[in-house]
């Protein structure tokens, strides 16, 4: 039996829009990785009866409950309290482990150690410990027996600030694993560029209309990062799911073919970064409307420094026509945003740089264009040892969506350049 | 009576912590605007009971439940039928003006509108539609009577892909405060930037101590745009309001001096295009560490093409020294990182596009430096007619953060650049 999970925010700053809660994304993708399913978030604010009314009522749904927030030195004890009260405690304990980190993070921050930091170490009593070293607030943890709540249900409460959460994690994932029965879930993803979601789905119901049953798949579509597909498994039987995951994505190859840009969770930059680094070949970008964007997003990527020389941002004609030598002549007659003028950006500023490939943008991502393209249009160029070749992408979004998407599309053009040209 | 809202997010994306929901915190403070409180915030699966058994504790709890998520063109959504249930609706109801913008946005992309597409427009019988402009999926308007939840109480049933969310709240907003009370909060920003929050705190406590009752201070930090500083004031008193507010800020103003950059929400770039407008002035940026995320920036402004002439982004030693003649000699002597190297590309890139300002970076945004710098550290230089000017930033942080950081630090120097060499 597969063991649920509910994640509880607790925190005024969350429920006013302040703040964005990070932590229960972070709890839930652990959560998966031992094989237990969360049932559910919720974020509540900081008022004792809500805080043990909703925590009573997530105990009752799910056998392990895990709450953020609510703890801290400059927190009323609001939360504490109601755990106290919530667990039956009628009195506090201090925890002399939790009580020797606050003095040493104290003093290793130059300060003396007050009352107020040290009742920080004061926990209901009753409930076990799991020393926070990253901050001065204990995890402190609250098991229910069986009558409680119909079944045996564990409370972990853990400070809010993400870093002392992601800390705490690993001991808190542990702590499950000995007290509930866990598995193995297993997901593939499949990274799909240039369709969308509706026309991928149309494209591939055969396929997932055969998909075995207790394999289950879901669409996460990214303005910059196209189509996830994922497929999961909920199995003990962890390497019979990943073969069979593995069977049904080599079905799936033959009809996506070179939409298909990876079979891992990352983004287009990486993988033209990959394919730059398996060649020892190096990138230089010419932009317009993209104003920097691709260059960002290659940069982005650890290690970009390797293959990436430089870009050049042509916003107004004339750096186009001093610093990429796109000549005048082809911009009147063809206009600025145009094949012609995206091959000669590329070739321009393969030339000023000496990368071996290099990929420029020309477009209009405002909602105006003129009398050759309309609004929405991008002129991609791609230009390495084969030759220069271009294509037309047209989108319907506004300003900041279509510099996104003109620049995965020219990310994505630049990738399957680089393997058309390398299989010859 | 101030009116409750709750807000469900519908999907299994988010329980399994591959997606953060940001819609929640967007939607609380859109509902924080017109007075309306957030009561808790709960992610559920794409599962019919719990949309159902959830959403009715919710419109138990609250009048107001706003749900993102669950509605698209693929098969995982169940939330419709769902939806249907819940509200008693026995058919579907093909919605017209939904349908017709189905059909303008598929064409728009070239594409025929399939029966999945239309299908998008169908809605329960009985409940209003909200058209969503951005997507195929309405907003769907669910009023449930007073006998049914012990309140009125409506469902708005929404997207979930952010944009589409953000474009229909205007109309979900109004909506509420037709059928709800709402009362009008009154906010004034003050945006600064190159103060850690911890400081700026420190230096307005004598300040933000003597703020009338009834006025609420908020410390809004983020990477690329400082701290915005937001007064609110809950009043049906408008006018007094917005005065008692202006004259608190005119008390903020000598302490805080140029590090205030402006008294609406808006980031840094938007100030420095205005400034640059003003002066019928042209810009010019040159990249290293920052790899094209200031250009971007830049870029992001509509009608940043009346004063960005173009950037460079050298990433490589060789970019730099051809470019934008940077001398050999100084980057031996001196560092790739050194206020020498950034002025000497700020002055490049400004000779090579003719621009009134230029802006430049280099940095290591990584964690490592050299032996003339630390990680973490950027030299920023700006040139103009006044002159070329440096300053050092050093922070700690990842790469993607560093890289936000130092462009936010770039703009915000080339500002009080324009600034300080205007008022001579």
């Amino acid at each position: 039996m597969t063991t649920g999970a509910s994640i509880v925010t607790i925190g005024d700053e969350i429920l006013i829009g302040q703040i964005v809660d990070t932590n229960s994304s972070m709890i839930s993708r652990r959560l998966g990785g031992i094989g237990v399913k969360t049932l559910d978030m919720i974020s509540i604010p900081d008022d004792r009866e809500q805080i043990i009314s909703r925590l009573s009522e997530e105990l009752a749904r799910s056998s392990v409950v895990i709450s953020t927030g609510g703890l801290g030195p400059t927190k009323d004890d609001i939360t504490k309290d109601a755990l106290a009260s919530l667990f039956g405690s009628t009195a506090y304990v201090r925890h002399e482990g939790q009580e020797e980190e606050v003095r040493r993070i104290l003093h290793s921050r130059g300060l003396d150690a007050l009352e107020v930091n040290l009742a920080q170490a004061d926990v209901p009593a009753g409930c076990e410990v799991i020393v926070n070293h990253m901050g001065t607030a204990p995890i402190m943890v609250f098991r229910f027996p069986e009558e409680r709540f119909g079944h045996p249900a564990t409370l972990y409460a853990m400070p809010g600030v993400p870093y002392e959460t992601e800390a705490a994690l690993d001991a808190v994932m542990e702590d499950i694993r000995t007290h509930f029965p866990t598995e193995n879930i297993c997901h593939r993803n499949v990274m799909v560029y240039g369709l969308a979601e509706s026309a991928l789905a149309k494209l591939i119901a055969p396929w997932e209309e055969a998909l075995p049953a207790g394999m289950h798949l879901a669409y996460l579509p990214n303005t910059l990062t196209g189509v996830r597909l994922r497929l999961s498994v909920y199995s003990g039987e962890k390497d019979k799911a990943e073969a069979d995951m593995d069977t049904e994505i080599a079905k799936l190859q033959p009809i996506l073919g070179d939409r298909i840009y990876s079979l891992r969770e990352e983004p287009l930059e990486a993988v033209v970064g990959r394919l730059l680094k398996e060649r020892s070949a190096t990138l230089s970008v010419a932009e317009s409307c993209t104003g920097g964007e691709i260059a960002h997003l290659v940069t982005t990527v650890p290690g970009a420094s390797e293959y990436f020389l430089g870009s050049v941002t042509s916003y107004s004609p004339e750096v186009k026509k001093k610093v990429l030598v796109v000549s005048e002549k082809i911009i009147e007659q063809k206009g600025i945003v145009s094949s012609e003028v995206a091959a000669s950006m590329a070739e321009g500023v393969r030339a000023l740089t000496g990368s071996d490939f290099s990929v420029a943008t020309t477009g209009w991502a405002d909602a105006y264009g003129d009398s050759h393209e309309p609004a929405g249009t991008v002129w991609v160029g791609v230009s390495g040892e084969a030759g220069t070749e271009t294509e037309r992408f047209n989108y319907k979004g506004d300003r900041k969506r279509n510099i996104e998407r003109f620049s995965a599309s020219a990310l994505d053009f630049l990738r399957r350049y680089i393997i058309k040209h390398s299989n010859n």
